[in-house]
């Protein structure tokens, strides 16, 4: 398959005449160690730098196929620019592709371009058609019985012209080309020395709104929630436009060690501990808290919520609390202190003495491998296929390496969700080695420029092959600052921020559009956090932003532009308080742009400056940007267009480009 | 050695336990595909992005040896930011070397880091000082029996200690720490999938100064010059400053449709013809014209050049004129027209009636490459040890790839500079796959936009990691339009540009000093060229350069700063005709700060801003800035500084700049 290295070549005779060069195919990850990412239905454009020496035509094809197929799909590339080639395909099936490029010498398009220039400047061709003749002869040696015929009799016009000029048009002639394209000469063919992957899933793997609910929050009258509870939500979170229903884990709860209100290490007798303090003596990973339900009740809400179009999300926590039966069955999966105790989770100075950490660096680590990944199969034969990850970033690599690939082979539409805040290549490297959507910095992302920066780094860089972002405003963990001091505006702002510019976020609620601001003075943490205690909030309380919530997800369901993070463009305006970018579909049907103020307190303007080329719009003519929050109409017209955004009204503008607007009953459309 | 794939594994034992991660190691071009390339004597500081999960401290290390060796050196890396490590190594040996890193956990590191936390919290430590005991005693299990000795007294001192803040003191102390880190476990270290190459050329390889010379036109009284000729020459060309004198091919020139004055088809009888239509009745590659004189003759001017410090290097060209005798020899080797005639070189429209192209796509290809291979070594055998490859582009890149790594086996020393004015990426392959030396775009770019562009692009990318540029202002084939238009001060600024911008250059000469400006109308080629007719220049001209060239060319040896390219940096000046930028050494003792004007015609001036704290410069006080060609010196202060360049005075300041400046005394330098 190589040119490049003689070692690796076939026949000792051809390889010296492989002129043809592919020097680089992509897109690829980590130099083709890791697989792109894709969902199903969506393309891969693929770009070969591919060439020769001389000034030999070359022409290029990709090769593709699913994995476990044996023969390639073939696609001719089109040459773009210096040297660069590209072509495209579609990944319609779950599962892994695999695809590379090839290049190999044309001597019949190099001698028509020859020809063409020798016509061009009137020198004698005689000798050329000769020429052109052989290279005929030799394609219709390889043709079938009636192309062949057609190929000798195009030769014999070239041998012995009636006229040049007949002769020559027959050369250059379509029909001819056409079929020596045909019967191209691949035999020096040079094929990319690397096989690269794109793993394919299903479309929710982009394109999907989360919400985070604690079950045990959803009861009424001060009793701890259960599924059923829950099952009486639904209707809303659906109304709301989430199709994502994340769930805390919902395992029985350790009493040793149990947190108590606000982390407290003094938990009162009601205390219902720390969800992510998993097991005790009524069981660990596999079981279900009995105050929230059975398996048959959790299997009815996933089955309720799916009526809703909405799929339930598993919080997948490889901790335990000190009472969970692993620590009494497998000691050895534990690391013991010298004074006989179990070592519990620590940050230091922060103690976590309600979670036990796994020890994945013992001499047992097969036995706990297999452990965890019969949990994880466990739960997909419950019926769920989405699983949120905490922390993967404190096990190790390799680990999550091996099991997402055992799970994904026979479960391909498996999602898991990274919940790594942690260094970005420890981030990126989760992502490349498997996971599907990965939590990101937006939490903290609050400027123009670290926003724009960041936005850039996810999509324009490799990062974008292969890290999903999910964005998320906020998580039981973090109340960050902007939302503590900017009020209600501030978190219509970030939400509108988070569904515009990632295909995938999603909110803890109910304490996201209930607005809940308030912090453990100086922390970026929820004062009387619900992870420590049960709520039951009014849903309906005063200055909720569910309206916006709902409208706005109901704009990136109708909006197809608006369910990719990759086609995503800054556009300049001219504020530092403002944001604005845009989103098209490939086809430019759906062109969707954002303003956005980043001020929640002032009102704020700038101009913003669209591509309207790329946009395909006549900057001669008006056109019509559409709001589609408050259904609003704009009659814009060239690049620059002025937005104004006041905070106590609506701080963001999500506009809808109408190309039409030429021919004057195009105005009764918005008059 | 490599953790990622389990199938790469040792014992399945272990595997699982691999915590560390080493995600990437550079320098690295093309995914490792190529080496990097150094000259002897300079460093190679390796990066990798080390990390592991959870918040474990990890050590990493480089590997490196020789690639004949089978012993890795190691060196330890250090932290820098964001999970990225670095270490050096020199490379004083010419030939190839390996180098690639490794990490592991190191788990007192990690604990002595969370003692600390600890105790700043004031926590209680004595089971952590157990802990800490058995890491130690475990390293005493594998030291030398002094050092095991020392490591159970202190392991002693922790499991009983008389006062936690001695034991803490001991356990935080550097002599345990080091004793630690002699004894790290690396058993569970992970190494770098790759192992990297680095190709180590000798010094000229970086830093050479070419003087491209016709040797038949340096004789006298209208006469056929000699090598002779040349020798005389010798003490000008060295006063000048060049160390490399470049002879155009000097193979005996064939008859057939040679090419009489300015490439005319139609030869008189005394016309010399091109020598690069190689080969006659008198031999081809391997003979010499004996109107330059004899074998003997050649290896003395190489003699002779090597006393005055100038080292003579030849044009590799591998083609023919219809004359050569390979033509009857091997006409296997060529390609055969229809009617009977050996195709030409063409360009359509262009012809080059005097060149038979070799056919690389013969089936006698291995024939052809082992006769072009023994080319190369008659010359070395006569002392060559510098070729000059004449459109390499127009091989095949496999011959190339398989020639140099031949020749370069059995002589490390030679260097070979790629004539590719190709596009970008095949200029770019061409130097990965071995070339030491490249032509670049440097001929043709003009304005201060191209220049900083292009600089960047040559040394802030992978690009800076293999292809060495070599600046020409102009070749025999290349009279650049600046230089038509622009003058004396034109030919003053290009020179300075290639000296001080690149670290190797060249002049095709005597025709630039002269300042040689008259072009074919609307064309870049020289009207009466050179490569068609002997010429006999008066070095002395009026208006001739070469004081500069000899000042220019000092300049550059004195100061070592200017012996690289890879450590320029371009600072900002206020005018759009002005380019300023610095070089240093990496003790900085050596700082060269270069400003050029642009504009042959006008006056310019304008502001630069200097990068003080780069320069370890205090910003308060006063520095020298002494300009090398002139003499003349400045005071200067702060980051800000005026620069004023008179194209009729002299367009370029070449400052030295000096640190001192503190005491009275230095005044006395410059006044």
């Amino acid at each position: 398959m190589n040119a490049e290295h003689p070692e690796n070549q076939g026949p000792a005779v051809a390889y010296g005449k492989n002129r043809a060069v592919v020097d680089y195919v992509g897109p690829q990850v980590d130099c083709g160690r890791f697989p792109i990412k894709r969902a199903a239905g969506e393309t891969v454009t693929v770009v070969a730098h591919a060439f020769s020496d001389g000034h030999d035509h070359i022409r290029a094809e990709i090769l593709y196929r699913k994995r476990q197929q044996s023969e390639w799909a073939v696609q001719e590339m089109t040459y773009e620019v210096d040297d660069e080639w590209s072509a495209s395909f579609k990944v319609l099936e779950l599962g892994e592709y695999l695809y590379t490029a090839r290049a190999w010498v044309d001597h019949f398009a190099t001698w028509q371009s020859d020809l063409r220039k020798k016509l061009e400047a009137g020198q004698n061709i005689t000798v050329e058609l000769q020429m052109g003749a052989e290279l005929i002869l030799a394609a219709a040696a390889t043709a079938e019985p009636d192309d062949a015929r057609k190929l000798r009799e195009w030769a014999r016009t070239l041998q012995s012209p009636d006229s040049l000029a007949r002769a020559s048009d027959v050369a250059l002639g379509e029909t001819l080309t056409q079929m020596m394209r045909k019967y191209t000469d691949k035999s020096l063919a040079v094929t990319y020395d690397k096989e690269l992957a794109v793993v394919v899933d299903r479309p929710k793997a982009v394109f999907s709104t989360w919400y985070e609910l604690f079950p045990r929050s959803c009861g009424q009258g001060g009793k701890h929630g259960t599924f059923h509870d829950c099952e009486r939500l639904l209707p809303e979170i659906a109304r709301m436009g989430f199709d994502v229903l994340y769930l805390p884990p919902i395992h029985p709860i350790g009493q040793t060690n149990r947190k108590g209100k606000n982390n407290s290490t003094l938990a009162m007798p009601d205390d219902p501990g720390s969800p992510w303090a998993i097991g005790s003596s009524l069981g660990g990973h596999k079981a279900i808290n009995p105050e929230l339900g059975s398996f048959e009740d959790f299997q009815r809400l996933i089955g309720k919520a799916g009526e809703y179009g909405v799929e339930v999300a598993m919080d997948l926590a490889f901790q335990c609390s000190p009472d969970h039966p692993y620590v009494k069955e497998h000691p050895e999966w534990f690391r013991w202190r010298p004074d006989g105790t179990v070592q519990f989770a620590e940050n230091p100075p922060k103690k976590y003495e309600d979670i036990l950490p796994l020890n994945f660096e013992t001499d047992q680590w097969q036995s706990l491998w297999e452990e965890l990944k019969s949990v994880v199969l466990f739960w997909i034969g419950k019926g769920i296929r989405i699983f949120r990850v905490d922390n993967p970033h404190t096990k190790p690599f390799i680990f999550w390496q091996w099991l997402l690939d055992e799970v994904r082979r026979d479960y391909p539409d498996v999602i898991f969700l990274s919940e790594a805040f942690t260094r970005p290549k420890v981030m990126q490297r989760l992502a490349r080695i498997g996971f599907n959507q990965s939590y990101t910095y937006f939490t903290w992302r609050n400027t123009k420029w670290e926003l724009e920066q960041y936005i850039a780094e996810l999509t324009k860089t490799e990062i974008g092959e292969y890290l999903r972002p999910s964005f998320w405003p906020n998580t039981p963990d973090i109340l960050p600052q902007y939302l503590q001091y900017g009020g209600r505006p501030a978190f219509i702002i970030r939400l509108l921020l988070a569904a515009t510019l990632s295909a995938s976020y999603g909110i803890y609620g109910p304490a996201y559009e209930l607005c809940v601001d308030q912090a453990i003075e100086g922390r970026e943490e929820y004062l009387n956090s619900e992870k420590y205690e049960i709520k039951q909030w009014d849903w309906d309380a005063r200055g909720n932003i569910r309206a916006v919530v709902e409208r706005v997800n109901r704009i990136r369901r109708q909006n197809p532009a608006l369910q990719s993070i990759r086609n995503i463009e800054l556009y300049p305006i001219d504020n530092e308080a403002m944001l604005c970018y845009g989103k098209m579909t490939e086809d430019k049907s759906n062109i969707i742009v954002t303003a956005v103020s980043i001020d929640p307190h002032h009102k704020q303007s700038g101009w913003v400056r669209l591509p309207l080329h790329k946009m395909e719009i006549d900057p001669r003519r008006p056109f019509l940007a559409h709001e589609l929050i408050t259904d609003d109409k704009y009659i814009w017209q060239g690049e620059a267009n002025y937005v104004e955004l006041d905070p106590r009204i609506m701080p963001v503008h999500i506009l809808r480009i109408h190309k039409g607007l030429r021919r004057e009953s195009d105005f009764d459309y918005f008059m």
